[in-house]
């Protein structure tokens, strides 16, 4: 089964959480919108669902998944569609559910990453509330970054499977003791405040040691390490969600 | 079996949607934070899973729901968990995607409305960033809620069993022919919007009949109608997600 990812051509965005675990599962797929128009892919592909009437259930906005007939929004939605399909998640429902509250907590700070550079409107651009912008950085950097690293900090240090894992040098698991789409989304997470907060997050890792040693793992992780090094990873922009204004990092 | 729900005891909140469902379909529950503390109750009870490190998968917040060994955190997810046990979703996977789909998306616009009285940090009070909010509460109601409104009319009026329901002026449902978790938490979101923003509300209903329909649907049925009448059902404030600030809604 060929899975059809719509999400914006130009940036990682919320997609990329899709893109990583797709990838990682060495899952066919097309990404949508970066395909060609006459091969009936790009933007007019993606507008269809979101703007035909004739769409019985139109997503809200993109990234969504097309699968056969099944159209699934909700970057954390999709990933619970995708997880037991792809293998990136555990078998009982007990997994199922953790790994899904682990990822909707992940989107929690990728919502709010996106509001400290658009505090006021989403439909602003960021040169119209950056004063905003820069109180709502401070308070991130200081206080969220800080508590969020803390609760990945936890929940990977009292995941019984990860002990062993670190003694043999292997990297941990949020989840039970194999790889789940909620290690790849932190993964992500990771990368994109050190893209975007280098400062205050390299100093929070240092306190972070299971996330840093997650964050290590996934990037050796022969397909992910393939993946990054290839053109379909497009890079971190300030287009994106996460985005270096190094004013907003203090 | 008992659920117990673990909320801040006090405002309707993200505890209100577990609330609602739990109400709608009769099931018993405790209102842990509500409780007595001698009893094992209160906010002695909700903490301990909060903070303490013997909780091996720890809520990032609340709320939270437990059932038997089972710690269940974000909204969503709760409601994902609850629909099939409370018969408050469809039977197909791809009913129980779309709900849960339509659920995130609620989650999206309360956030949303959080923020329009929080614009740069949930840390702050209202009053230390009151000229943000004021901003961030024009895009709101000029862009924002007629965008979500939309959306769901449109989901409403596309869904093929409601033209039935609607000639025999019942409420018409998100999804399928039956009531779901989804249809009582947009009946929440709208009775938060006409608390926090009533002249921008009540203006984009207007050009929203199905939602008002649904509306008027959910506070008729037998079970929501009585829980909305006890001292169970907590009042809106200034406490709370959806708050009365007439300044914020123009």
């Amino acid at each position: 089964m060929l899975y059809h990812l719509h999400y914006w051509p130009t940036i990682q965005g919320r997609g990329e959480f899709i893109r990583l675990a797709l990838e990682a599962a060495g899952a066919p797929y097309v990404d949508v919108a970066r395909g060609d128009e006459p091969a009936g892919q790009g933007m007019t592909a993606m507008s269809h669902y979101l703007e035909d009437d004739s769409v019985s259930r139109p997503p809200f906005a993109c990234p969504f998944l097309v699968d056969g007939k099944l159209v699934i929004s909700q970057t954390a939605a999709i990933l619970l569609y995708l997880g037991p399909k792809l293998a990136l998640v555990g078998k009982s429902e007990a997994d199922r559910l953790w790994t899904h509250q682990i990822q909707l907590t992940i989107a929690d700070i990728v919502q709010e990453v996106h509001d400290t550079h658009h505090p006021v409107a989403s439909g602003l651009y960021y040169e119209d509330q950056q004063p905003e912008a820069q109180r709502a950085g401070r308070h991130f950097r200081t206080e969220r970054i800080p508590k969020y690293l803390a609760w990945f900090e936890a929940v990977l240090s009292r995941n019984p499977s990860n002990a062993g894992r670190l003694a043999q040098g292997r990297g941990p698991h949020l989840v039970g003791g194999r790889l789940s789409y909620a290690d790849l989304s932190l993964f992500q997470l990771v990368e994109g405040l050190l893209y975007a907060f280098p400062k205050a997050t390299k100093r929070q890792l240092k306190k972070s040691p299971h996330v840093l040693a997650l964050h290590a793992g996934v990037a050796q992780h022969k397909r992910v390490a393939a993946y990054l090094a290839s053109e379909r990873r497009l890079p971190f922009s300030e287009e994106g969600i996460f985005r270096r204004y190094p004013e907003l990092d203090g």
